[in-house]
């Protein structure tokens, strides 16, 4: 075992504190990090937060992982020391059901291992996240991160870059299809890149204009306010597909009337209330109203070689750990743009 | 103009009554038809009370058509004097548009001509159906009925049938897919023959087993009520897709719970009020919560055709034009067995 800094939570009211923590001994297929950088995903403030039900305290979070191996397992044949790496929401699953043979190991028919929060087949012991000096993880669930790709802002692909890649995907956004993105946040921002890279017309649906110069520059080819009553009236029937990235409750109606036939409206973001469907909406053009999670392994992989080709990058405020918690009131009042990392040094 | 026996409604409130309506002359690309039986859809009830929105009255409704080709217009050459045929729920659509042009007339970007309720380009007047001694209808929106399809049945085909029959062939019902129908109904009893002859593993999800009889005989694998606690835990995960002919405001979680991952729930029933629908029960299983529309003309002729191969056909109850308002009550409390069909011979 190896006796980590990092920081955590001990409750769902009270700062995150530093702390330690222990690191199992590297099996032999597991690869040892240390980790380089640590993204904060608005995740990690609900789950501390015991918005998503009650966790086990203390609790480490941080599903945004890169860094460097610098150990391998004696059977590992993915990774070598010095490789820069990167881990992102899940650590294991079966590997044996039809989701994870086919590489969706995000839907493992028994449950994927979260990051965090999850408890590890390696060891029973709870999951413990990013915010941490190092991290000991199963070789096939360690990615490679490109060498052309800024280090520093690498982290937030592992979760908002794939969340946003993956339906980009599997809705088969490319040329000649309508993609709205909804919201211009830490994933909106994403979406925009990866979608106009692949070709897609992009229009950025924001509640205000606030953003719009930084929507344009990221690849939109449109950017319309949601608080503008005309908006939804203009684009009426236009998009092939809508990724929304909001967890806030929106009028449902008003954003499916956006789609067009056979238009589908992917829910990334989760608000903890139903949403009200008017079936009307998407009966007369056969919409569909779906969510998606993550994406699987090999797909992350191949976000992250996109990314690499495509020059896409999140764009982040480095941050010291101290600022963990100041930061988790900057992402709730949205007063980011769009990433906090945090340098996992200042975890010494 | 012919003038014609008929029954409508004169108000939200009052019985359909008998009157007379006046047919168009058949200009060159109609047809004129002898109506030989109008089914009894629960639209037409929705309608004539005003259920979706005001209409004009006296108004004509049944958009379940069949009878014989009496005249057609000089340029018709898809019809003949004395063919069989039916007509369903759309008379006209724009033609132009890139939904009608791929056969998708039911989408219609200009919203397609209904049998009933909607303006018809041809003379102005507010569309009639088919509760009717004939009917004047567009050579292009006229099917041909099969000759080994027992007449006095078919007219639920043209709604009940192909509204099933388009979901299940979009979302791809065939041999190795697990398919749930909700509701063992008009709709439903037709979705469970269609599936099973589609080769799908096909499961009722009914209320109570007061049916089961009948959706085992008509081809269901498995029947299972919904009353039944057990019945959702039993199920879940298991469907790729659930034709859900309902109605009434469903718990949508429970409902969702049972696909599989990127299974796909149609509603075909639009109820009236929003349905909630918690993101939480679709992002993890990459689920979508869809509609759907009839289907188009090819479609539904190749869906007539499909019938006739299979030996499918509505279980129907055949009545006269004066017990119209009795069997309404009666499909308002799901008596019926499980299509009722018109005798257009009374309407004399």
């Amino acid at each position: 075992m190896r006796t980590v800094n990092a920081y955590a939570a001990t409750s769902p009211t009270e700062p995150l504190v530093k702390t330690t923590i222990e690191r199992r001994d590297v099996g032999p297929n597991d690869v040892m990090i240390d980790i380089a950088y640590a993204g904060i995903c608005h995740s990690d403030i609900h789950t501390v937060r015991g918005e998503w039900g009650p966790i086990q305290y203390p609790q480490v979070v941080g599903h945004e992982i890169v860094g460097y191996v610098t150990e391998v397992g004696s059977e590992v044949t993915k990774h070598k020391v010095g490789d820069r790496v990167g881990v992102g929401c899940m650590v294991n699953s079966c590997g044996t059901c039809t989701y994870c043979l086919r590489g969706d190991e995000q839907y493992c028919a028994q449950g994927n291992i979260q990051t965090y929060t999850s408890v590890d087949p390696a060891d029973g012991t709870v999951t413990q996240g990013g915010y941490s000096q190092a991290v000991v993880v199963n070789e096939d669930f360690v990615l490679r991160v490109p060498e052309n790709l800024e280090f520093e802002k690498v982290a937030p692909l592992l979760c908002a870059g794939i969340t946003t890649y993956s339906p980009l995907r599997h809705w088969n956004a490319g040329p000649g299809t309508q993609v709205a993105v909804v919201g211009m946040g830490g994933l909106g921002h994403m979406a925009v890149q990866i979608a106009h890279a692949m070709g897609a017309e992009v229009t950025v649906l924001s509640q205000t204009l606030s953003k719009q110069e930084d929507g344009l520059r990221l690849g939109a080819d449109h950017y319309y306010a949601t608080s503008d009553e005309t908006t939804f009236a203009e684009l009426a029937d236009r998009f092939d597909l809508i990724i929304n990235t909001v967890s806030a409750r929106l009028d449902m109606g008003a954003y499916l009337s956006l789609l067009t036939v056979d238009g589908t409206m992917v829910n990334v973001g989760a608000p903890s209330e139903p949403l009200p469907v008017q079936v009307f909406s998407l009966i007369p053009s056969r919409r569909s109203f779906a969510g998606s999670a993550i994406g699987g392994i090999r797909e992350t992989q191949e976000m992250l070689d996109f990314c690499a080709e495509h020059g896409i990058l999140p764009e982040t405020e480095l941050i010291s750990a101290s600022y963990i918690n100041e930061a988790y009131e900057r992402v709730l009042s949205s007063d980011v743009r769009y990433r906090f990392v945090i340098d996992a040094a200042t975890f010494a």
